[in-house]
């Protein structure tokens, strides 16, 4: 890192009872709590695939690169500790740049208890590049898989989907608050983050657990955004987003009925959670019910896809 | 990650005693020793700035992507763990390229029981960036900070410097297996790894600890490829290319004399380790002293700095 980030880090950061070495060295060191195992999740953000300059302020770049790495985390139910940034910068504009990505990361940072560790930066000819790794760590309770779905559990989403690309994908808290929540006070048998978009993701998890899944397609929670993309002549595009758009970054769980009904009935969270169908037993397939009660196979590709930006 | 990879990932990749969950969740799960600490890097590679797909091949870029990360990791004395790996990958050759990137970091991964934990690829229109995070754990004997050289402490450096760009930035060999030998042995107060060339990583050290340092011209370890870069015609420059180059990739450390003379006189390593001269009470200055007992500052703006590749 160049040496005036390093001296402005080494003022801004605050301190963090779990690191033991932070920005100014070779490498971070870090306490990992007792009994438990570290997790890892690294994701690389790419100006023109994982948002525009024209369209995004840096510090909202800065947040949706530690937020989409908070929320591989959730989805395991582990709980952040730290995280480390790496960037290429554009030469014409790095050394502002690095700041404002990162001061785009510390308001999220400081609400979910993240140490900023350390990291590497360097400039160059090519587009933004802005990476960063979540070190996190397990909880008492265990952790979340995306393999442990059965045949019987109900599907669980929390939030309302699609539409991301209205401004959802670049403000989004990940859901670390909820998934420590549930970790604690019900048994999740399986977790995913809906970052690819509901069908893929579900899709995911169907495969690692090897069961099929249902879903009802009236159940599931459009969000506004998806309904606003929509607009009011194709009443089935406003399902198409909330099914296929990615970047929802809610939780899908996999959940024995009656531990599902009790989550929806109490509702612990400050965002809603519904029940959109279950696994079954069977080849890794999904299927979809229509208002009408007619059960057809979901297949993404009966979908466009279109990615965010 | 793509399926694809992920699945040839999970045939390819050995299990490891530490990792409890590798690719293909949201996250990995690694199990730190107990009583140590995480010890955490990260780097990114782009081309044009640390490689050129015209002069290496994927599996060499693999390779130095990983490097320069357990790098990091011998510099803190910290044992190597796990790595994950995150790729911006080209559109038109991504997945052929991503797997001989990875084939590049295998070798290097088993030769230092690293597992290879997880990761994120995306295609894009850009050039090639490869992020690489590693992972490792304090020892018992304590980790090495760059803050820790006292006046009078003698300067070593391991191999030897400078011309790294003609090959050796693609394939060396980070001093992980020397650093715990050293760790292990002997007392070192300070260390780091040479990646932007002697003179400045020398400066970090002498800044972060709050000291001079005087440096013995003659006595510095000039590479082959240095000297062939520097060809007949110009004595100096070898000299130049050892102290400014960067990307040597070995390690220099703070020790106090007695123990600088027992490393020298036994030569522990399997490569060589040189004094060069010590550190000094005073300003966190760099003094060089030539053939002739002449003694001037050293400043690496006398000297034409320029980067590799």
């Amino acid at each position: 890192m160049e040496h005036d980030l390093i001296a402005w880090l080494q003022r801004t950061l605050p301190p963090h009872p779990q690191l033991r070495l932070g920005v100014g060295d070779d490498a971070a060191v870090l306490r990992i709590a007792e009994q438990a195992d570290a997790v890892v999740t690294t994701d690389l953000l790419g100006e023109g695939v994982h948002f525009r300059l024209t369209d995004a302020a840096p510090r909202q770049i800065g947040h949706k690169a530690l937020a989409v790495n908070l929320s591989d985390l959730a989805a395991m139910a582990a709980q952040p500790v730290a995280a480390v940034i790496a960037l290429l910068l554009p030469r014409t504009s790095a050394g502002p740049l690095a700041r404002e990505l990162i001061e785009g990361m510390l308001p999220l940072a400081a609400r979910h208890h993240v140490a900023l560790a350390g990291g590497d930066t360097n400039t160059w000819n090519g587009p933004l590049v802005v990476g960063v790794t979540a070190i996190g760590q397990t909880r008492p309770h265990g952790l979340w898989r995306r393999d442990g779905a059965r045949p019987g559990d109900r599907i669980l989403v929390t939030g309302s989907l699609g539409g991301s690309r209205l401004g959802h994908h670049l403000d989004f808290e990940p859901r670390v608050a909820e998934a420590l929540q549930l970790a604690e006070h019900y048994q999740i048998h399986a977790a995913i983050d809906l970052s690819d978009g509901l069908a893929t993701d579900l899709r995911h998890v169907v495969q690692a657990s090897g069961c099929g899944a249902e879903v009802l397609l009236q159940r599931i929670p459009i969000s506004e955004a998806a309904r606003r993309l929509a607009g009011p002549n194709d009443p089935s595009a406003a399902l198409r987003h909330a099914l296929c758009d990615g970047e929802d970054f809610e939780l899908l769980l996999a959940v024995a009925p009656e531990v599902a009904n009790r989550i929806v009935r109490q509702q612990p969270l400050g965002v809603p959670v519904t029940d959109i169908g279950c696994f079954l037993d069977g080849p890794p397939k999904i299927w979809k019910i229509d208002q009408q009660g007619r059960r057809t196979e979901l297949t993404e590709s009966g979908y466009q896809h279109q990615a965010n930006p």
